[in-house]
């Protein structure tokens, strides 16, 4: 069965649920789901509706046309997608292997629906990994000379491979302002801190100098501003005076692998939007 | 701002959401908040829809009578609740305090929408309790001969006293089935254990001597059958070797105290739907 | 049964474990409980070791006498508690009611091994609350002009009532650095965030700015750096995009309730070391 | 730094402490970790301390010696191990590959002290998983006629690679008494459900048909019982009524992983031991 599913904001006004639904059912769609929220703050109302297109009257290109009155009569910002037309992945991973291989097992196991055309790292490390899953492996490596010059050729790469989402897994490198620009909302970090504590370098020493009882991850949108970006998923687990630095790094992998494929899962769902710096997620 | 809240589940079909939301926006509802679930294994429709009734054009009977029309063209089931009429609940309990005082704080700090017209108890313990929160108190002592009677006793009171909703705050009789027959779906009581694991008796003993390394507990409607109602609510914590039943004792009363609260908030905000043995909750 | 607590740090060398459980065996003392933790980034010995006084061969007075021998040996920093002496405890409090009444419960229901012998507050609200307790209420009135004089006063109050520790249960005033310096190490303060994130006011506002997905309560022995101090326990519960503010002040009270019932509990039981501005807890 | 790990569990009665560590120092050791454990209502003493050889002045063999006689005095149940000495463990799976591969990975990344001379299975999948990492693989299919024969020549290739520790990484036959008991309180199991709910086929199934708000996982050593044997670890993640059966397959996985990864380090650091049904873990 395959599905359309449409993610739409708008300022809050009466009757947009009405108008949606009775859209959909006119030509014959059943919704399988549908998810509603109102930003009472700041008047914004999120949906994400998703229905059976098996006899659904209108083609794809038709539900794009005819849904366009709709969203410019409400000044609506919407996307609509496809369950049949899984998302392009580029992963970015520099020499820790968990997250990776994390991601790699989920999408052989099925979980996610995506195609996977290229893994980009600064290091060789993980070309082996690579090659396991039968991935094309791009080893660029960076050092402060060669940064913009090294993400142009990753831009270009994306570009080539039609690239929807790009995973950092664990890549230990900052991007530009102007390569995140490319890919606004469409990049998702993990950093192994629960933001906004311990941003930056070495979050799990940090929080053993501050001796936290709690320590966890987060995955987010990048944007410009490091580790600042619309937070998609985060969690914690617990600390004690026993653990040492290696064993916070030991533990937190778990959390990495966990938050990360937890944002990614939502991403590739079409589950989240974003508004201002904050994300709806529809799960 | 007073609201109304419909309750509704069906056979699964297209169109439903479209129809219901027209017949709001067209008596120019606003919705606040909508909720749909689709038991896609018994195709059975669930939704939950809350709209402002600032401007809305139609009274509260008007409501109830145009929307039969829909109920009985899809034989919904379904209910209709108004935020402005606080649902009158029964707090049974014995001797354990714990339940009965996290209920009465979260009352009192206006977190539950509810008034609570009595306390009904087997034991006279608490009676003082009821005193400082200004409660009437009905000490209804049983035993194995007067057991039928006292409940007769009982359901005369929850009568009396319009009672929508009764909470067992670890109150340590079993009900009969005649008793649950009165009030299908609005009793809550909470049982220390992860249903269906312990259920009945002593179950911090039986998870003490399984050697069980979390334990927690539940809360569910009560039915004819012990502990085996829809559950509503669970959570558990983390025990070791170190912990002795007294020990799971006391941690278990923090679990209880926060799994029968959301029980019950979610009750009161009318976010839970029941289908066969199992709960929607829409929180 | 009688036991007494020796809680010992000092530099790590080989041999302390069995000089100290020698000592106790010797005077006949069988160990009920022990716990050590060596910090190898720091070199420290940490011990807390508990033994039945029912056959000890030394008084209370002696125990103390002749430790003191062993302990100048390795300059340790140590203290010794009977389970027969109960801590007496102080409680701070603003206007928020549930700190106080949750730890009030567990207090009566046997949990806290206390005895509470005065409340303090800046405003009348909880006098009420304290009356049903049965616990002497003062109220002090803070303002900047007479900030100073009314801590004055506090002080005096504490020392009258011979106080071991203090609990600010939610106590909305920050103390003074002379103030903290009487009782290092015993206040006990409970921050409504996940700190080091939110320090200062309006923890969850800002946790809502932020748009994190989880949120959470501290509680820390006070220090003169406000939100600063030695961590003794922390928990956190999830959020997402439909929680405003309200809702997380809302379930933000259990984890403030439980997070500081954790630290006072461990606190209460001699199970809390303190080195630097981190804490050993051997719960 | 090599260091030795005793276990130790008897009667429980004065003066173990004092002679067990004083029986270490006296030979020169520094201790480096100590757990005790009194079982009160058994009355049985649990111990573990692990210290460092670097400057110990008796030889392996001599240690094990020389405890002999402590131990014979007080009819202790002990084991001896060294840091240096890996354990050596065989993986059972059939045809899930998550539990799998977290192992390897873990074990690769340097997590797990061990070594992995053999993989054997009732199925040819996990061939290319084995290959990737460079471990035998056996494939034993299984079916009611051969069991017996084929369980025979897991034994054998058992015995020959010197196994101490069996993994069944989601393993789908039952082993024989037999087997068990070559192998008691050496092979680890997870199975897919918080038991004591949900032994057997199935449990996401039973689950989801019982309503369950929570679904968890347990690792346990194996007995004669199916799915009865001492627990080592458990956790749980929550449900709603969204998540279908597949749902709590695919979250259940991340469980799985943990719980088991969980069981296997710890008693891979010799952190467990086993009393009557129940363990004593001391992480």
């Amino acid at each position: 069965m395959t599905s359309a599913i449409l993610l739409i904001s708008c300022d809050d006004k009466p009757g947009l649920v009405a108008q949606i639904t009775t859209f959909i059912h006119k030509h014959n769609g059943n919704i399988l789901d549908l998810h509603q929220h109102v930003d009472k703050q700041a008047s914004v109302f999120f949906m994400r509706v998703a229905w059976d297109l098996t006899d659904f009257k209108l083609t794809r290109e038709e539900i794009t046309k005819q849904f366009q009155t709709i969203a410019w009569q409400h000044r609506m910002t919407w996307r609509l997608h496809f369950s049949d037309e899984p998302q392009r992945v580029a992963i970015f991973v520099s020499k820790h292997a968990h997250c990776l291989y994390d991601i790699l097992a989920r999408w052989q196991s099925g979980d996610f629906a995506m195609q996977i055309p290229l893994i980009i790292s600064n290091h060789p490390d993980m070309q082996t990994a690579a090659d396991a899953f039968g991935i094309p492996y791009h080893h660029l490596p960076m050092n402060k000379q060669n940064k913009a010059e090294q993400e142009k050729k990753q831009l270009a790469l994306l570009e080539e491979n039609d690239i929807d989402l790009v995973i950092l897994a664990r890549y230990m490198q900052i991007l530009s302002a102007d390569f995140v620009d490319h890919y606004a909302n469409r990049i998702i970090n993990v950093h192994h801190s629960f933001l906004p504590a311990f941003p930056g370098a070495r979050p799990y020493q940090q929080a053993y100098d501050r001796g936290v009882k709690i320590f966890g991850a987060t995955s987010h949108y990048v944007t410009a501003q490091l580790d600042q970006g619309p937070i998609i998923a985060q969690d914690v687990t617990h600390a004690d005076h026993r653990d040492a630095v290696k064993d916070l790094i030991r533990k937190g992998r778990d959390l990495e692998n966990t938050v990360l494929a937890r944002a990614v899962y939502n991403h590739l769902q079409h589950r989240v939007l974003v508004h201002g710096n904050k994300t709806v997620v529809f799960d």
